[in-house]
């Protein structure tokens, strides 16, 4: 597959032409960030002269990323320190688009009228309850939660908090049997709701490692409850319909850059946006092949209008 | 459904004169215990009084079970103690077939000759950790293993185990994220083993109660893993092959008696052994119905060849 992708049109090289002939028609570029802008700590060669080049065109920028424990400004801050650019000051976060602070969007929409205080059992960071606060919606079971007593009797016995509307599972470092067992008894109590940041498998780290991701967390809960969470994170639309409010967007004009087709590409295709998978990450080319010749149409759905090596290749359609 | 279960003469009311006339045909009767036997510490009503005649009438029992929290002998325990009798003295255990046991054989089976220390990393109780040693596989991992240092970096070097050939997860009520890491990483090593107790997915208590089950757990070390888990307990076979063996038993001459369509009748039909639903725990005639009549082959087989409103409708049966 050196230059076209499968028989379908989809998945072509974007080539220097190319690329211009579709920046053309584009005001916004939306990117996930681990694995198409950087790795770790190591922003990828050439991706911020990508991004500078796109900036210096006037092209609008958004970051939407499944990452759920930082909060927005962190994130911007890091998008600055890696040589991404970006606004500073008060309205640093502006162009960050996370599971969190869309999940807060999303909760304080479906918990408010409800005539209870609005307040959510977290299963995740600081970070996440951080923006739950911003939106006025208090949480409650951040941070370590330990067993309490010698066995179910005991465990179901401990004193739940009143007035919790939804449980939270983002990513959480402390996830215990303790607070998947309060976590179930919430969710027992009428109209409690059910929402995950994300469901994805790993978090990739540096050097190929990875740890376990949000996606086992919500997976172990959904489980227990019998219930499937709201998911707000890629593949969902939600996140989009976020940063679509926020940003104004017209789908048309969008193009949506990442290096999932299970994601990032996912969620382009569903909501009607331009869609360019960047080799530097999870998904390969024969990943594309086998969603092009499955018999399955969930997977024919991932498959990307282009494909670059890596973000560096838009430079050269930047150049005058 | 009154007397009859479908069109296919399947799932059949077990009336007195049907009952007689397939205990003819049966030396053995495995029964499930939670939800047929007991709930919780309180025995069915007539459930002794069945098990009793049984054995008076010269039937072997055995009982065979998805919970992994407690050793064979505590189990023969609290069978004696509802009043089920059993063996006593050194042998209380032998009718008792528990996945805990059961995976200590499995392991046993595909460690040995491996040319490594047989020695597994236990997301698990010391009950489960005791029947693997008390095949010769060492354990580690059982309790409380809080979270060190502060992030992804300082989780991936804390340091394994050397020789852990299996991770094996059962019930745990200190699971946990960082044993969920823990787990992960052993299971990157080549050939590491990975086994799961069961899947259910609750733990029902008494009081229409439940704590979450083993196969939440399982489920989040698959999805982090990106493997599947051999599981040893009900509906797998390879808990069936345990008692077979050790009690030399001919699958036309045993009935499997169990409240679970998808465990206990799907574990018997798999099997060929006969099969008898009782209405005292998970599952209704409605349940039957709806697999009977369903399109999908895998629900078609989870339907007993007998249902009772309780085991007491074995008694007018065992009388002379």
């Amino acid at each position: 597959m050196a230059e076209a992708g499968g028989d379908d049109g989809r998945c072509v090289r974007l080539s220097a032409d190319r690329a211009q002939a579709l920046l053309a028609d584009v005001d916004t570029l939306l990117f996930d960030c681990d694995g198409v802008l950087w790795r770790g700590e190591t922003a990828g060669p050439g991706a911020p002269e990508a991004l500078t080049a796109l900036r210096a065109r006037g092209k609008r920028l958004g970051f939407v990323t499944n990452n759920s424990s930082k909060t927005r400004e962190a994130y911007a801050e890091k998008l600055k320190r890696l040589g991404f650019g970006g606004p500073a000051g008060p309205g640093a976060g502006l162009e960050v688009f996370r599971t969190a602070y869309c999940a807060a969007l999303y909760l304080r929409q479906r918990l408010e009228g409800g005539g209870v205080p609005a307040k959510a059992y977290v299963l995740g960071s600081q970070a996440l309850a951080a923006e739950l606060e911003a939106v006025g919606i208090a949480s409650v079971g951040v941070g370590p939660e330990p067993l309490q007593g010698a066995g179910p009797g005991d465990w179901l016995a401990e004193p739940l908090e009143p007035g919790v509307g939804a449980v939270v599972v983002g990513f959480d470092p402390h996830f215990s049997y303790a607070k998947l067992t309060k976590a179930v008894r919430y969710l027992q109590q009428p109209g409690c709701l059910l929402v995950g940041t994300n469901m994805d498998n790993r978090l990739p780290l540096e050097g190929g490692s990875y740890i376990a991701g949000t996606g086992c967390l919500v997976r172990a809960v959904e489980m227990a409850a019998q219930r499937q969470a709201e998911i707000i994170g890629k593949p969902s639309r939600f996140i989009f319909d976020c940063v679509a409010k926020e940003f104004g967007l017209n789908p048309d004009r969008t193009v949506m850059v990442g290096d999932r087709l299970d994601t990032d590409i996912l969620l382009g295709v569903t909501c009607g946006l331009k869609t360019i998978l960047t080799l530097t990450g999870v998904s390969s080319l024969e990943d594309v092949k086998g969603n092009q010749q499955s018999d399955c149409s969930s997977r024919n759905k991932m498959v990307p209008d282009f494909y670059v090596d890596s973000i560096a290749d838009l430079i050269p359609a930047l150049e005058d």
